[in-house]
């Protein structure tokens, strides 16, 4: 059966991605004081059984969470070693040696994923004009193939994956992590929420969160 | 009236797009022996009236193509000077001197809008199974609101606009040039185009290309 939605109304997908983007860097500032930028470099959609592709081949970190409320489905981040190593050194200021964290170096790996994770998806929450409660999400580290089966085995196969390429800039550092967000929504329900919205009233959400932040002259 | 669209249908944009890019770079190598990977680096969707916030400040060089049958709309690529200069260089030879381009300069930047444009028109059109016949695309330079104003004015407000940030990426040599594409297609027509399409024909023909290339081992 077919899960209709208004193609023009594709640009509130953006803005809802562009809005979870945005409150993770309000999180970081203000949960792990650190100042810094996030750009989403791509998005895309693709099949679940892809996942694993996008993912890339050999162990990656993740976290994931079970969205126990609409647009339900899965939140999925993964991220390399790198960029593991690259945020435990940073949060811990200790440098991982060898490619072997301590334990410091994982807790603030996962304090990070709890920062990733509950910013984006309260930012999406809010645009949406809800919330959506969430479980800590628990970090692994595993193969492509095992995320999947792990992460997914749950989801219908003919599900829609947004794929989101973006990466966390530091502010006044040469440091970026780069990290994969996979949103796997239960179809149904996310058209329903989308259909709610209307852009003119996201427009307003700006303008007013705009206002507040001093951005813009008024 | 809302134009309707199975939102798991959403991943064949992400192939017509994919196949798209990988037609120019088919293209650059044949007419003009450019060897090249085409990066489609960001995916979004905007209203129209965003199109001159998005292309950015100032003036830019930008080729657009009227498109006369299904999905209709337009076409349109806007890139900068640095990218402008870097083509012209490459392209004859000669480096830009002062910022100005001379006469063998600018016919080698309408070569490579036409190549890159009917590239990327053919390459979707092979996908949708259908050909889509075009003008050739006439270079300009002019100012963001301007271009927006000359080449969006007969379409509809309330029209979906695809826009893909794309980089020409040059083998063998430390070069890129980065282009900006909009994708302004009339909703209805592009709908109806998709609605057509079914995911698993396109790995067929996505088997078929990478047999042929021997990408992949059979």
């Amino acid at each position: 059966m077919p899960i209709l939605i208004d193609i023009r109304k594709l640009t509130i997908i953006g803005k809802l991605i562009q809005h979870g983007a945005k409150n993770v860097t309000d999180s970081l500032s203000t949960m792990a004081n650190i100042q810094a930028d996030i750009q989403i470099k791509s998005l895309s959609f693709v099949e679940p059984s892809d996942i694993p592709q996008e993912i890339g081949e050999g162990d990656h970190y993740h976290a994931n969470i079970r969205l126990t409320e609409p647009p339900y489905g899965v939140f999925l981040m993964t991220f390399g070693d790198r960029t593991a190593h690259e945020i435990a050194g940073h949060m811990t200021g200790q440098p991982v040696e060898d490619g072997n964290l301590n334990q410091m170096h994982e807790s603030a790996l996962q304090e990070m994923c709890n920062i990733l994770t509950s910013g984006f998806i309260d930012g999406i929450a809010n645009t949406l004009g809800t919330t959506i409660n969430m479980h800590t999400p628990e970090l692994e580290r595993s193969d492509a193939e095992v995320i999947a089966d792990q992460t997914l085995s749950h989801i219908h196969s003919d599900s829609l994956s947004i794929v989101l390429d973006s990466v966390v800039d530091l502010r006044d550092e040469d440091t970026e992590f780069q990290l994969r967000i996979f949103l796997v929504p239960d179809p149904g329900a996310f058209v329903n929420l989308i259909d709610k919205l209307d852009i003119e009233e996201i427009r307003e959400i700006e303008n007013v969160a705009a206002a507040h932040d001093g951005d813009r002259a008024f």
